[in-house]
């Protein structure tokens, strides 16, 4: 693949910059992740990403649907139900939401144990 | 490798969920990945990553060393200069970040387009 030099995440205005930013975020990460799993609907999106907010998800998913990462598909039913699918450019980035989750889970254990060495050098210089 | 099903990010107060929050950050992922590239001191890192506060920037570095991720190494020079560089835990999730950046990078311009098309679709509807 030729690299694409006109975009550089390290320059503040760069619109890579501003879309790196959005996408840099947990809410985000955490529904592209749960969408690569299955074609979910509002309340259960909700019921399973613990803390997020409606209006948060909500604001989150238009911002998704926006930038072409997910569908929007509503559904016949009584009431009406609005599934939500990610599209094949939704899907790489959940790819990718998925190694930071799966590292996060494995690696967690080692990380506790580093701040845990951290701390106790940190009480040991202010004796 | 065995799975380790006792953390679940999706779960609101498990460690990996409040690990997974300080990682999907825009900050520690341009950080991380420019790390990667080579060992820095702190002046480098704040120029290279444009808009960061000094502060912000001093509070990511803290973390990252807490968390295992970066060796913060004194250079005896004058004025006293201090490196920092990524441990084999951070190259971990730096390699993550980059996937992140260079997937922003080369695809912004397919979501500019997603995003107009977006818009256009809405404007019709509100006419």
């Amino acid at each position: 693949m030729i690299k694409n030099l006109k975009y550089n995440i390290y320059q503040q205005h760069c619109p890579a910059r501003l879309f790196f930013e959005k996408i840099a975020d947990k809410w985000v990460l955490l529904i592209l992740n749960k969408l690569e799993q299955e074609t979910q609907h509002f309340n259960l999106l909700k019921k399973s990403i613990q803390g997020i907010s409606p209006k948060v998800l909500s604001q989150k998913l238009k911002m998704l649907e926006r930038d072409g990462f997910i569908e929007r598909k509503v559904q016949n039913t009584s009431p009406i139900r609005v599934d939500y699918s990610l599209t094949l450019l939704g899907l790489e980035v959940a790819k990718m939401a998925y190694q930071l989750k799966d590292w996060a889970e494995q690696n967690i254990e080692e990380i506790i144990l580093a701040q845990q060495r951290f701390d106790e050098i940190q009480a040991e210089q202010t004796e």
